[in-house]
């Protein structure tokens, strides 16, 4: 479609306001078919008000609406942009940069970071019983002090509580070990604040008291843009992005086919021990390839990958129709229901499928509820079970990259394509794999078929809190005897360096092999595992059965 | 269009959601050419979730996106929903009734009311040096105690300050004379609240005390919706409809044409002193005649009515093209450009035009920017001055209403159309008429052309705060020598019973007519006006000028 030529930003400058200019470069490079936009170096601040403008519904963050969106790819084709290591500095409630219903682009060499976020990072210098005094981090923050309570800004003049409160230890940067949420031992929502005459915060009503020289990170955890959305489109790549901080998500992408990330990076800088607010990459309903290789994560505040669909409940059926709906505030308004498109019929406790339709038409009535049309029998399909979207399941493959020192887990594998996770590094505060697909709370959606975790270094994985493992199948409210949740799981040729040596929980799996895995542990800790609804497994001799 | 059948919405019940079977009936009565829905009396409670969705710009209100909607009429011509006097009771945050891109569309017979808005409302029963201890309404309220400080949800787990803040005379009814907004003399955020172990408010902090058996009403002014809300729409009926509260204004129409009103009433129940939260009815932009009959306005937190434009700054300027900026937040997104459309250029501060041009195309870049396309010359319009749409300015009747006991005024008119306003009867708090365009902070445009007040009781209006006159022309920033804002204002035969003896405030009109009117003062209390930069004037010589 594009016409092979390449455009300078520069060239685009039409407008006093960057964003403004921007939207005016993308436009023309759409309207002029052009093959390939280049970003001069430099720094480009960016506020709302000029920004291209779209009605998004990011999954997994909860606040659909009219996005104010800093670089808007929409309807394009055959198309790069390449910043050239320039930094997309944001300042406000922006969303970075979106790709919607576009095919075959490329973005890279980009930087992205926010001025100021609803988030403040404060370091200990003093501790008494009940209460420290801690160093804010000298780079404005969209907090504010309501009486003796922390608040931040999660829209114009709108507040909420920072219900987000981890510790990182402030020499190694990894999360303290033990910890977990609430590190101070209550929500911080009940912990008291005030300003001392030295600019210091005083903390107290606190139940733990953190050493001097950790860093308190609190956050009032408003997903309100992910620094890259993607939705409805196929062929993206992704190369050379560092993400020093964001609103939500590094990554997200939902109903997408085919993402290659290379070399994308969660970055610590100026002295902030945080980058991402969430995940660092996200894949919601996704189908082909999601390939992300060459990449640091560290100190986000949530997982570094996360590929799942999603389950929706079924509300009433009639003749010919279901009316489906949207369970979870963060995975309302997403269009997973197309035409043509096959859907598994599962109990929300097992989560085994009874059942398979197809979808002849649907008609979205809000963001919550969808009616779908189908020709299939319905007389079986129960009210209250789930559906499973099984068109939108990706081949997965994760390979030559480092999961450290962040928030939660290092990764949640929900896709009934191919998985291959291999050559990495991980050192996760929580488990370093949580399949957890969930029917009656978040409804992430499914189950697994084929994954292989080989070649692998797990050190000292689960050193804080954030599950029970370093791999961990949750269990099923309910299982079904002689049927299994996940499909082949095998773990090959990985290296544990034992911090828990509680090293699987495996459960609900059909085929099950642990093979030529070794282990490194302090003397008198030796590697255990559980197994539980197992069907055939092979697991080598030297790990301990709890 | 429609086939002239009638249908009930007891047809429409195929689901267990009330909001959903409205959206269900609504989409059958469009598909059906259904000529009338007859809703059988009674409560309907709906909450958000089965509410149909559009995404709503409401002018004045400001919180532009994806609205709830109860009942949605959209794209339809020639309908009438009748609700028997039914009660539509929303239960969240819900857009009650809105109407879009419709024509010759009735509603009648209907009553709109909240289960909990983020309001308090609290009459005071003990008051000391400082202090007050109010009881409050029993009927939940969408606030909470942070720390000490009174917050309004003002979305899911999403809080603001209560910055509204007035007080009725428990007696009266009316608006405590001689207060306005921040009654207890600081703003409502700096004043401290706690719960006593009698269920009894404790306000302290404050700088006025209130007597004994008045009531404070704290609300948190986040205008998330209008009860009912037209836009783009034309021949409009609204009749015998009760508005006991809201989120935002009783009616809002922007981009409309032709609108009848005929009872409607804001309507204190159940001890609330308080009725709707904003102005009762409000236009904008709209074109033809807007007809305002026999409707009782009491209690609302802003204007009975206000008619207005709006002026865009013109922010940048090219070969062929404006680009022009929405400046208010709460004017953003409204589609005022339309091809076609005429234009005024004028100074930010006199507001007298010096230039027109007519609309060729507009590109809507995002809800604060459009760029106008234009073929007129442009080499006299300067970056910085205003455009005020002259296609949209409606004349206006308002007849036989009542207005009384509210915050703010009676009635904001900036219409260059024909406007009648008599028989009515005004006892407000502010002016009762307050003509106040405005290029450089509200942006409401714009000049009026021909207004007629005749007949009217004003019973001793501006016994609160909120204005100077009864009848205000606020002055201009800046006037031009012979040239004037207004052009020929009429005020003839109307009763002023006096408590304030300034009457009126003259300023940059063309005509001025004052004759007939009759004043009953206390003794020694004579009407007074001021006059300036007026033409023509022809004043009643029993009137002192100040």
């Amino acid at each position: 479609m594009a016409n092979g030529k390449t455009a300078y930003f520069k060239e685009f400058q039409i407008y006093h306001d960057t964003a403004l200019n921007f939207y005016h470069a993308l436009k023309e490079c759409k309207k002029q078919e052009i093959s390939r936009l280049v970003v001069e170096p430099g720094v480009y601040k960016i506020t709302p008000e000029g920004c291209a403008q779209k009605v998004l519904n990011i999954s997994n963050h909860g606040f659909n609406g009219p996005k104010r969106i800093g670089v808007l790819i929409d309807g394009m084709e055959d198309f790069e942009i390449d910043f050239s290591s320039a930094t997309l500095l944001c300042d406000g409630i922006i969303q970075p940069l979106a790709i919607t219903g576009s095919k075959n682009i490329t973005v890279k060499n980009l930087r992205v970071k926010f001025t100021v976020l609803p988030m403040l990072q404060a370091t200990v210098v003093v501790r008494g019983d009940g209460w420290v005094d801690a160093k804010p981090l000298e780079d404005g923050a969209r907090v504010k002090l309501w009486g003796n309570k922390l608040l931040g800004e999660c829209a114009e003049n709108t507040w909420a509580d920072m219900d987000l409160n981890i510790e990182f230890n402030g020499e190694t940067g990894e999360i303290e070990a033990g910890t977990g949420d609430n590190t101070l031992g209550v929500c911080a929502g009940d912990v008291n604040f005030e300003y001392t005459g030295e600019g210091l915060l005083h903390v107290s009503g606190i139940k733990r008291c953190p050493p001097i020289g950790n860093v308190l990170v609190f956050y009032c955890s408003r997903r309100l843009s992910s620094n890259i959305f993607c939705e409805g489109s196929a062929d993206l790549t992704f190369a050379n992005i560092d993400m020093c901080d964001s609103y939500g998500m590094g990554i997200l992408a939902e109903l997408c086919k085919n993402i290659t990330v290379d070399r994308f990076n969660t970055v610590r800088e100026d002295g902030h021990f945080y980058t991402v607010c969430a995940d660092a990459t996200h894949f919601v309903n996704c189908e082909g390839l999601i390939k992300l290789e060459n990449s640091t994560f560290v100190g986000q505040f949530d997982d570094a990958l996360n590929a799942h669909g999603m389950y929706t409940r079924i509300a009433e059926k009639g003749d010919g129709w279901l009316l489906v709906k949207e369970m979870h505030f963060m995975a309302t308004g997403i269009k997973i229901f197309r035409p043509g498109d096959r859907f598994a019929v599962l109990h929300s406790r097992t989560l085994i499928p009874y059942g398979e339709i197809i979808l002849d038409d649907v008609e979205y009535i809000n963001d919550t509820y969808a009616k779908l049309y189908v020709k299939d029998d319905l007389s079986n399909i129960k009210v209250g079970d789930d559906l499973e979207n099984l068109t939108t399941s990706p081949d997965v493959i994760f390979r030559n990259n480092t999961v450290r020192d962040n928030r939660a887990r290092g990764m949640l594998l929900a896709t009934r394509g191919k998985v291959l996770v291999e050559n990495n590094y991980f050192h996760t505060g929580g488990c370093a794999f949580f399949f957890e697909s969930d029917g009656e709370y978040w409804f992430e959606a499914g189950a697994t078929a084929d994954v292989t975790i080989r070649s692998n270094t797990f050190d000292r994985c689960k050193y804080g809190d954030w599950g029970d493992a370093v791999i961990q199948f949750y269990p099923r409210r309910e299982e079904e005897e002689g049927k299994y949740f996940h499909g082949k799981i095998s773990i090959t040729d990985n290296e544990f360096i034992l911090g828990t040596n509680y090293v699987a929980q495996f459960d609900n799996i059909d085929t099950l092999t642990v093979k030529g895995n070794s282990f490194k542990a302090e003397e008198g800790n030796e590697p255990e595992v559980t197994i539980h609804h197992v069907r055939c497994e092979d697991v080598q001799e030297d790990i301990k059965r709890k």
